[in-house]
């Protein structure tokens, strides 16, 4: 009944509004003040998910969701977690279920050599991939193991804390801040250096250099750089090569954060994008984001799995055993920041053998080319500008011209630009036809068309810039522009 | 196909060893060294998993496995998993999925309800739950909403950090040193309070007193205790009522952590255990414990939301929306550690719903039975002890004499009874009918008999007291006690 429910959920999910039209408080008055005393049958709990729970959905598996970034489900994701689910192992550590860490270590390995990763964060090269829920995870472990041994050579004194700095650009994603926040940092040694467009918004080797050598003149001591490959903005990429030998100069571990486009590593005319990985301590992308694999899965691997299990290691008496004390497996409680874990790696497995690499590979480039199909359209319409240049599957444009209402047109000055384009936003996501999200980078507001989802097809993409143009055809930008 | 081999999977689960058998490393040889260029059938993968993952699998699920923590999953909680990855959205603020952020309010007020929290822990009296993935996440986001209100207090300065003292007991899970130590807790700031015999491992509150007093008089902050009900050795409860009261005059937040033993609140007859609670600052239970939804599932009830929002609150313009601008909205991802959160309550929701209050109460009543009838076995045989008064569905037992090879009885001394438990421990899961695991506390190591999978009936508990019996007959004690 419930496969049957999520089968037709996805023949009819075109019917829905992308993004839900609900209003905050909807459900309360929908549903019991408590719960009931008595069972209720699986067909009753069907129905209100249909009536009351599906229209306050916002749907991330909607050919035309092109918000934030892709949250990609697949068959073999799907049944990967009711498999998961139905097995319901703790697999914390080797003994509590031998297959939950050995499949993972081999996936891990499997995807590592997918991504062309450099051998030493294989676990046929001493290094090895651990599977956690989000990238805040990954951070956070990350941080915690470099502070540990940063603190471990300067001494742990009362201070050593406070002196450490990390980095990051003005486009990393909030959650490395986050997790500096949680794991101690001082709010003000988290360095943010600005990029600018000039560098289509990639850190500047230049750049950390000035703010490492300034830290350190003040007698702060660099930890940590937070490189993106794909940035949440704009998809920016941060150069590996010259960033990784900056850091090596001043003993900082470098974290890449390739949540979003790390997966594109998987076919060779991408991979140039981490060309200098060889250079960094570990490296992380979100195979639920575009590599058809639910949420959540975050695939990690670094080069030194000692650093994460000094920090992160437990043994108490009662999850002592036989097979941890003789030291030759793996603990995967020992390379993260929570004690129980989900079998993730079933999933992961399921999608790469489902699909095959080959498939995966013409998925990721199906999305490339829907995005290059959208920027030509972008580009061929005067009204509009590409902002920066397209990465991967994602498109930044703006609207920067409008007809005025007797016909000819209106510039729009970069002083109303990010006013236009935010009502502009409104207005497509108002028509629930499709959903975007945007981005503000160097001081402009843009709108991003993030493709991924796995039904997206050409047809979508083309109906998306339909909807753009007949809401840019509607606006009063004449009377913006007079405010 | 996949639901009919979770079918079956059910049904034969007895036929199979319920710990795992395999040998370290037993995996890399089975699978290929890569992943597949081409497609596979599900049904080569299903083989797979038959034939290479569940030889490896420690069976949580089996009704024999008494080890740990009981992991339970149902119907209700596996559907739900397969609801949640099927709709696979992402509920990091309200726009982005309202009904998943709506129906985690609703479903969390149901059960602190149920539980009889008291109102400020629930929304409708201004305070709130949150579900994350597990009890460590939970301490760590209610460990640093606590350090940063202490700072804001007492100012930031350097040294800040250093000075913050945090308290739990021996017996307390090492779930919480780790957390403490992620936060940037000095390690010799974490105090742990030996917990004796005397008070059944229960942290007693004069001992409190005194750590915290001393820690004043060398200048020091007390920070945060973690209070457990029912820890993991032995199931203890610390006595909340007079703890909280210490906690209070010293300003020091206390988390109560009730992971395992929390879900017995809703049966009125345990509710006492977390009597005291009102003096708590925060709560928890794991659902995916001893509440029938499958990993992973840690509910956290707050009294303040707001000091985990201080916290943990991230704003970036690109997840700005008009519902989080204009504060009318609960966006979980400032409640939490994560950012990315899948759409956990779902399953909650369906188990409370599809089993009903009054079926979920017998459930855990059955468990308490059961263990309470193992209990009674255990002490009618004068070659065995209980250690620890039972609580909940947990029994702590151990040999204390054996058999001479000639008949008559040998009592086994304190001095080799850790030898000969541990041995006795190593051959009952070597048969692999059954799964145990073992504890130490106050220097006596013990067997753990934890009911509570559900499948596990009367009958299951009675073979497992067969298999001790058996295995204790068999034990050559003379030849240990002789070395």
């Amino acid at each position: 009944m419930v496969i049957d429910f999520i089968a037709d959920y996805y023949n009819n999910i075109e019917h829905y509004p992308v993004l839900s039209q609900v209003k905050p408080g909807y459900l309360r008055h929908l549903l019991p003040r408590s719960a009931p005393l008595a069972a209720e049958p699986i067909e009753e709990i069907i129905k209100d998910i249909e009536t009351h729970i599906i229209p306050g959905i916002t749907h991330w598996q909607h050919p035309a969701h092109f918000a934030y970034f892709p949250c990609t489900a697949s068959t073999a994701g799907i049944l990967g977690e009711l498999l998961t689910a139905g097995l319901n192992v703790v697999g914390f550590s080797w003994v509590a279920s031998p297959a939950a860490t050995e499949l993972e270590a081999i996936v891990m390995d499997w995807l590592g050599e997918l991504l062309n990763l450099p051998k030493p964060f294989l676990f046929s090269g001493n290094g090895g991939g651990v599977i956690m829920g989000t990238t805040c995870e990954a951070l956070l472990a990350t941080l915690v193991a470099a502070r540990d041994r940063k603190l471990a050579e300067i001494g742990e004194g009362e201070i050593g804390i406070g002196k450490l700095v990390v980095y990051c650009s003005d486009q990393t994603h909030c959650a490395f801040a986050k997790a500096a926040k949680i794991v101690g940092i001082k709010q003000g040694n988290v360095r943010v250096v600005p990029a600018s467009k000039t560098t289509s918004f990639g850190l500047c080797p230049d750049e950390l250099v000035r703010a490492v050598r300034s830290d350190r003149d003040r007698g702060l001591v660099p930890l940590f750089l937070c490189a993106t490959v794909g940035t949440t903005p704009t998809a920016a990429v941060d150069p590996l090569l010259p960033l990784c030998r900056v850091a090596r100069e001043h003993d900082i571990w470098v974290h890449v954060d390739a949540a979003y486009a790390g997966a594109a590593c998987v076919c060779p005319e991408f991979r140039h994008v981490i060309d200098g990985v060889e250079g960094a301590d570990s490296f992380s992308l979100n195979a639920h984001k575009w590599f058809l694999t639910t949420l959540d899965c975050c695939c990690l691997w670094v080069k030194d799995p000692s650093a994460l299990r000094k920090s992160l290691s437990t043994n108490p008496e009662y999850l002592r055993n036989q097979a941890s004390d003789e030291g030759g497996v793996i603990d995967y409680k020992d390379w993260q920041v929570t004690l129980s874990r989900r079998f993730r790696c079933l999933k992961l497995w399921m999608v790469l053998r489902s699909n095959g690499v080959a498939n995966l590979r013409n998925f990721l480039r199906s999305h490339v080319r829907m995005a290059e199909a959208f920027e030509k359209l972008v580009a061929e319409d005067a009204r509009f500008e590409i902002v920066v240049p397209r990465r991967f599957s994602m498109v930044c444009f703006r609207m920067v011209a409008g007809a005025r209402r007797r016909g000819d047109c209106v510039v729009v000055d970069d002083g109303v630009a990010n006013l236009v384009n935010k009502k502009l936003l409104e207005s497509i996501n108002g028509s629930g036809r499709v959903f975007m999200t945007h981005a503000v980078a160097g001081g402009i507001y843009m709108l991003r068309l993030a493709v991924g989802a796995t039904l997206t097809e050409a047809r979508h993409v083309a109906e998306a810039w339909k909807v753009v143009r007949e809401q840019a055809d509607a606006m009063d930008v004449e009377g913006i522009v007079g405010c």
